[in-house]
């Protein structure tokens, strides 16, 4: 049995800080002289309690969240945030805006439909989503409820680098794959919501950040657990919430602090991403499948000459420590997530193994 | 810092079994030599997959569930259910009936009235719920989509100690407070669910048990992630599930056949039961708050003389290493949840402690 850690870049669930699963380990069996693990905690005790509010104040200093905005813990994931924001947000008009510029956003935009009517204010599904549209491709209603996007495509590997313009439409961002990973100007948003397994914690949560002003109005369908305005007025407890999974994201958010919080990582990941994508400009075997302005330093995705090599590629990679390399099933090809947690001499030993498994297949 | 284990009677999220706690911290940053923390893995990643197969054949095995039923894990505990259950079943005739035993199960119906006419078959509100209805209180309606209850009211204290008799009308079951506590024919339920935080797993997540026959009637609003059918068809991967709340729930089925099953932890659960039952009954201080015949093995409550008493016991008790025995607040008085993963010892400690104060105040 190895007792090596390997580099993983799987597209979530993916890396923690080894320092967030070290404490965890320690305080599994006795949290800090309770006599209890966080998982045996009843949610509404005094020692759980003082965690639950730590996470939440640190996530919002770490987020500069203005007091307009709550912040909720929801479970579902992003997927059932696909259903919450059209649940909560349309019955304004009855309508909302989707851009379109991937797989999740391609599925919230579907699932909206059950509530309300759907327009796609932009696209770029002509182009196999391998570009963001720009401010000026972006046509949105004056009566949509609210516009949608996903601020970075872990499929497709684009990431938008500016914040659409809609006017008085709230905007809603499914921030899942980056989350934490890049300041963000949260007044901006009527709704960030990210699924918890790519930079926060394990899976079996979404983070919602909503401006409180837009709450109260869901549908009278809305599943109880699914409204905003329950859960803020429950601080998130309407039910058990996933106490375990809150108390993670608390160790992920020191950590966070450690490395200098958001600024450090939005530095950090620029540098690392770079790395692959030099890799990439200068190979003759891969091709980066993005368009470079839209190029994403979350997930970079790239192809060799043919799905044989790519193969080959991906099984070398695996024997050597490098994990989960290849790309979405419904494009292929093959993708690195370099997410908050991957440390940078993890991204620097890949582009090493790309150069020589280049070379190697080149001379 | 102190190094010892409390008894914790929380009444969810509770204790769990220290051998499952234990193996989790030993395997938190190298899940048997993979080089990554349950955590971190893919969801669909074969070091992943071979976790989760195994946790669903063992609860298959150890429910004796057959090959008509499907096992789910779904998010958002049993309060989700509350909506999952009536978008999905009520769609056959636009009606249900509702057995009203406590909280959980007065919660759940009020959530079904959004989505169909809702019958109570028989309700114990009469009484404060502190009995519960026998099969000649119950009336079926012949045209229910389903008929519901709660087997285990954690707040009164009672549990049912019979499958009640609904004919050709399906049987929904909300177990949270008592499965894997006592043997169950799952044949005779459409729908059985359970919260994990008492009996399973952390908080944050629900199993389902589903006869598949009844999937696939969902109404058209639902979303798509509380589809029984939807979760059917993607083995409860149509988003990415809780994977690391699934793997604890296996480490703590390792314990349970450890402790001789189902079988085992509901002969020990009646005699857990019994130790503190006896002290009540023998009490010229204590008092039980349910029904003799309705008192639930899981959840024991009782109160002394006055409210002022309550909290001195419950104070003293916390004192000497009895943690969370206050009632919920709604009802006041004492509760010990004495679920399975409680040891004989801890309630014999507690039984003790409890004859000990009553000589105190009593003398």
């Amino acid at each position: 049995m190895s007792t090596e850690r390997i580099y993983n870049f799987s597209a979530g669930p993916s890396m923690l800080p080894l320092s967030a699963l070290e404490q965890a380990a320690a305080e599994m069996t006795n949290y800090r002289g309770s006599g209890m693990s966080v998982m045996e905690m009843s949610h509404r005790s005094k020692v759980y309690l003082s965690i639950f509010d730590e996470v939440k104040a640190d996530l919002k200093r770490i987020l500069k969240i203005p007091d307009t905005h709550e912040i909720l813990f929801m479970q579902g994931g992003a997927t059932l945030q696909f259903s919450a924001v059209p649940l909560n947000l349309i019955g304004k008009t009855g309508k909302a805006d989707y851009a379109v510029t991937g797989n999740f956003s391609t599925v919230a935009m579907e699932e909206a439909k059950k509530y309300g009517e759907i327009r796609i204010a932009c696209s770029s599904k002509d182009r196999t989503h391998t570009y963001i549209p720009s401010q000026e491709d972006i046509s949105v209603s004056a009566d949509a409820s609210y516009f949608y996007y996903c601020s970075n495509n872990t499929i497709y590997g684009t990431e938008w680098k500016y914040v659409p313009e809609t006017g008085s439409v709230p905007l809603v961002c499914d921030m899942s794959s980056n989350i934490l990973s890049v300041p963000v100007d949260v007044s901006k948003y009527g709704v960030i919501f990210a699924g918890a397994q790519k930079n926060m914690a394990p899976a079996g949560m979404a983070v919602v950040i909503i401006d409180k002003s837009l709450a109260g109005k869901e549908l009278a369908i809305t599943p109880k657990l699914l409204s905003y305005q329950v859960m803020i007025e429950s601080d998130s407890m309407n039910n058990t919430p996933p106490c375990y999974t809150i108390y993670m994201l608390g160790l992920v958010l020191k950590w966070l602090d450690s490395q200098g919080g958001v600024e450090g990582m939005s530095k950090l990941k620029a540098e690392k991403a770079k790395i692959i994508y030099d890799v990439l400009d200068e190979s003759k075997l891969f091709t980066g499948c993005a368009a470079a302005p839209a190029r994403s330093d979350m997930n970079v995705t790239f192809r060799t000459t043919s799905e044989e090599l790519d193969d080959k590629f991906a099984k070398e990679a695996a024997a050597a420590g490098f994990e989960n390399l290849k790309g979405h099933r419904s494009v292929g090809g093959m993708r690195a997530s370099i997410y908050n947690a991957m440390p940078a001499e993890g991204v620097a030993k890949l582009a090493a193994f790309m150069r020589d498994f280049e070379r190697r297949e080149c001379k």
